[in-house]
Formats: structure tokens, C-alpha cells, sequence
């Protein structure tokens, strides 16, 4: 019996985790980054983790069907790949895991496990900001805000939601980023999760962080590019910032940013966790599935016909 | 006209911040653990926070109503009050800013925040556990256990609540701490969050921590002696410990505990944040109208009459 559909994926893990498919799918690896096409032609090809655009300019669209990436954004992906091929992106795999990290950076920051982790061995009691009362801005509203804010309805918080443009939704008002200079003024600690564009490099800059009260924290759990880092390190000690994305990535070792009293950075692993596998694993059996039935993939940003 | 209540309150930032009640409230300062009780009958004394039991036992209790604690434990309290005096705790203004801390540490520990907080300077990508997908243990389910369940919620983990005896609610079965020994190696992480009792001292020891899998993590909100540290020193990197509370407490230098890998603790800060004041503000205002309509306070733990 021939198999019905060709898949590639990045590596060997993969062969074992979809093993019983293999009536139905020739599985076989195809690392894009660092191996040529195998002869033939590929119905679906999983990207490897993180992605490299490395080897994508390579790739014959005459004999690949889907792309389907591991991850969310597509940074560089969609301008290195040839016309001709489906791009699907992995939607519903890494906002979770992001979101919780978010959370994460947020909290610790907020009640000061930080410096408490720094300071093992010191019996230190400070009292700290909490969640609990305060008002808490939610800057970006889309896939990973909406469940930053999934996470933080039962904080006790009154949420400020802020997208591109203002909106109504079933829990109230979404705000403008047009409001901002109103809003900013009011909470306690925003979280940032606007996607990178041109209208959001730079939106954490001086006049952005100067607009806050003392002691606020801003999250960034977007891109690096969205906070000006020279601002950040300007507003030293008035504000706190926990990151997780940076400008430069990595971080060099000898950045100022580093040193910054206040600043809290991990580095880029919103998606780094446990959820991850068997997110992405079930995502690409939904694409199996999909194509073994003639239709068409979920979650394509981009397929030959549309720009 | 005479006041019509009269009420102390432990420091002069009290007076300010009541100010509003004079013309019905005569308030004056009344340090109990460094003063001697003022001339004349008191309706209520407001302690210091937090408790000391210093000053209680100098106290006429036919000259004091009602003592109202800043605390929602009253370790030692009752003990050294004379009777007579009626006297409550402080419900609804710690539990949310505890469970928010349980949070934090659950995260922190999770997501590595601890590391990445002492590793300032490198760039160290490492994969983590996620709560997302997980299965997390709640044990404890009074105050304090039902608003970290409530903080829970928006995480995307199944949550498996213990408390001392099974029930149901309306969110489904709570477990009974007789089940814990076929719960605990199910789970990913266990907050604890019990009252500090006979049956509770020791509870997290060493066959405990064996029935958990590789890279769980215990967080302790409840009571440093409800853990025996000396087991959680055993389990060095294969269990994780969170904690904002030690036995003894403080923890002193040069404790081993302090030393341990993917052990993270907070120095009993669960209640120390900007939570407290307006809500305990609250609960003292609450409880001057109640008196002041001739009602009975809220939330007495003891009472005259009653033992």
C-alpha cells in the first residue's frame, strides 16, 4: 500500500512521536536549514525550531505543498521563501506558554522575587506592589493578549485594554493607542504585546515611560524593537522593566541594560516550555488530517494566488 | 457633641487616614505592645501589625470591646488576650495578596525567573516546565487556597484540590488529603496552602516528596513548620521548593536550605504589599459603622461567652 501523503519533518523525535501515522504518511527528515530537498515531491514539510531562513531560497515550490512552521511569527520567512509554496504558522502552540511567562515576569518583578533570589542567604522583608486593586494596562490585544488577559481575570486587577484602534468587545471597552497619553498616567503596570510594525517600533520610549507613575513596570513580552532600551536605561530606578525579548538578541554580556536596577530580562523563551511539543505535534496531525481529506490547511499566511 | 465611639488605632498614619470619621469617633494612638492601656473604657483597639503578643496580657478587659487584628492568623493571640475582650481578624485583606505571592513563586520556579534573575549578564536559553496542559495540585482550600484556585483558573492547567476531607463543589470534587498518596505522582507542581495544625505539621517530609515526579515543585504559602525542611535538603535537584516561609523563621544565614538548588524563598512578604492598607482601612471602617449601629463586629474569633 502506498502511503497517501509525504511529510518531512526536522528531525528524528518527530519520526517516533508520529510513528502511527505511517500507514497513511511516508515520513521521512528533511532539516531545510542544513540539507538539500529530497528528490520528489513533499506534500507538507515541518520547519524546524526556531526558524532559519537559511535554505528556504532554496527549496524548489515546484515540489513542496506546505510549509508549516513551528512558531507564530514569520520574520523574514514569507521574503526568503519562493512563490509558489503554502506557509502555515502555528497558531494556538506558544500564545499559552507566552502569556504565562508574562505572568511570570510581571509577578516577580511586582513582589520582588528577584532581588529575593539574588539576595539568598539575606532575610530582607520589603513591602512590594501588588496586582490585587491596582490597575493594570494590557497594551495589544491580539492572540497572546488575549490570553495575557485570560491569565489575569482573577487577579483582583481592573484591566485597561489598549489595541491599534478602539473597540467594544463582551467584557467592555478595548481602548485606541491613541488614548495613550491619558491612560498611561493612571496604571501601575503595563504589558506589552503588540505585535513589531512600523507603528509600534519604539512605542516604549521616553515620553511613553515618563507618562507613568513612580514604581511602575512595563512587561515586554512582544519584540525587542518595540521599547527604545536607551529610555529604559534613562528612567533608571523610577521605573521597572521585565523582558523577555531584547534589542540587540541576545543581549551582549556587556550591555548597560543588564546592570539597569529595576530591570528583570529572560532570555526569549515565552515558547521555551513544556506546552510546546505536543501543542506543535498536534497542530501538524491537524494538517495531516486535513490534506488526507483534500482540504486545505489552517493557520496558511501565505499561499500561491494571494500576496 | 460627644463622640458617640471611641476607637485607638496603633500609630499616627491611622489618624490621618480615619479623619473623616471624627465628628462621629473620638481616635487616639494606642500602641499596645509599648504603652499602657489609655484612662477609660475603649469600644475598639485596632493592633499593630504584625501581631505582638507583648502588651496583650496588661490589657483590662473591662475597659476594652472589641480588638481588632491587622492579622488573618492569630498565632499566639488568644492565649495571652484576658478574657472578656472580644476579638476579630482581619478576613479579606491578606488572602488575595498571599495567593498572589503562591503565584508568583509557582511561576518564578516554573519559568526559571530565579536563575535568570542570578545570571544577569548571560544569555542562557533553557527550556522550562509550563503550567499550560499541566496538572497542579491545590492543597489547602479555606481562605487563602480558594483565592489561589481562583488565580488558577485562566492558566490552562487541570487543577487537583485537596483539602482535610473530600467533598464536592460547584467546581467539582475536592479531594481529601487521605487520596494524597495516589494524587501526588500525577501532579506537576503542589501548592500549599493549609492551615498550620496537629494533623498539617510535617505534612510535606520525605515520603511526600518522593510520591512527586522528577522536576515537580512544592510552593509553601501555608506555614514554614507544615514542611520538614530537612527532607526538602534530601531532595536537592530532583524537587523544586518555592517558599515564603521557613522553619525556623527567619531563616538564619547560614542555613543549608539557602543553598539549595531550585530552591527559591521569599521572606515572609505573602501579606506585604500594597493590598493590605486600603483593605484593612476597610475592615476598620466596617467595623466602626457596625458598632456604631449597635451590631456586632464581623469576623470574631473569640468573644466573651464563647470559648
Amino acid at each position: 500500500m502506498t502511503a497517501a501523503l509525504r511529510v518531512t519533518v526536522p528531525d528524528a523525535g518527530w519520526l517516533e512521536r508520529l510513528a502511527d501515522l505511517a500507514d497513511r504518511v511516508d515520513l521521512e527528515v528533511w532539516d531545510i536549514a542544513q540539507q538539500p530537498q529530497p528528490e520528489g515531491r513533499i506534500d507538507l514539510a515541518v520547519s524546524g525550531y526556531p526558524n532559519a531562513t537559511e535554505g528556504l531560497r532554496r527549496i524548489d515550490p515546484e515540489r513542496l505543498g506546505v510549509l508549516q512552521l513551528q512558531t507564530l511569527g514569520h520574520d523574514g520567512v514569507l521574503e526568503a521563501l519562493p512563490a509558489g509554496v503554502t506557509c502555515c504558522n502555528a497558531i494556538g502552540v506558544h500564545e499559552g506558554s507566552t502569556a504565562e511567562l508574562a505572568i511570570a515576569l510581571l509577578l516577580a518583578s511586582q513582589r520582588q522575587l528577584d532581588r529575593y533570589a539574588r539576595e539568598q542567604g539575606q532575610w530582607n522583608r520589603r513591602w512590594s506592589p501588588s496586582l490585587q486593586d491596582r490597575r493594570i494596562m494590557l497594551l495589544g490585544h491580539g492572540g497572546i493578549g488575549t490570553e495575557v488577559e485570560k491569565r489575569l481575570i482573577g487577579f483582583d486587577a481592573e484591566l485597561v485594554r489598549v489595541a491599534s484602534r478602539r473597540r467594544q468587545d463582551e467584557r467592555g471597552v478595548v481602548h485606541g493607542t491613541d488614548e495613550l497619553a491619558d491612560l498611561l498616567p493612571t496604571v501601575d503596570a503595563v504589558v506589552v504585546a503588540v505585535p513589531l510594525s512600523e507603528q509600534t517600533v519604539g512605542l516604549v520610549d521616553d515620553d511613553f515611560l515618563a507618562a507613568l507613575p513612580d514604581g511602575a513596570v512595563v512587561v515586554n513580552i512582544s519584540r525587542g524593537k518595540v521599547t527604545d532600551t536607551d529610555a529604559v536605561v534613562r528612567q533608571a530606578g523610577r521605573i521597572r522593566y521585565a523582558t523577555d525579548v531584547t534589542d540587540p538578541e541576545p543581549l551582549p554580556a556587556d550591555h548597560p541594560l543588564w546592570e539597569v536596577p529595576g530591570v528583570l530580562i529572560s532570555p526569549h523563551v515565552g515558547g521555551m516550555s513544556t506546552a510546546m511539543q505536543p501543542r506543535i505535534d498536534a497542530v501538524v496531525r491537524r494538517q495531516i488530517a486535513l490534506l488526507l481529506d483534500g482540504r486545505s490547511p489552517h493557520s496558511v499566511v501565505i499561499s500561491p494566488g494571494r500576496s
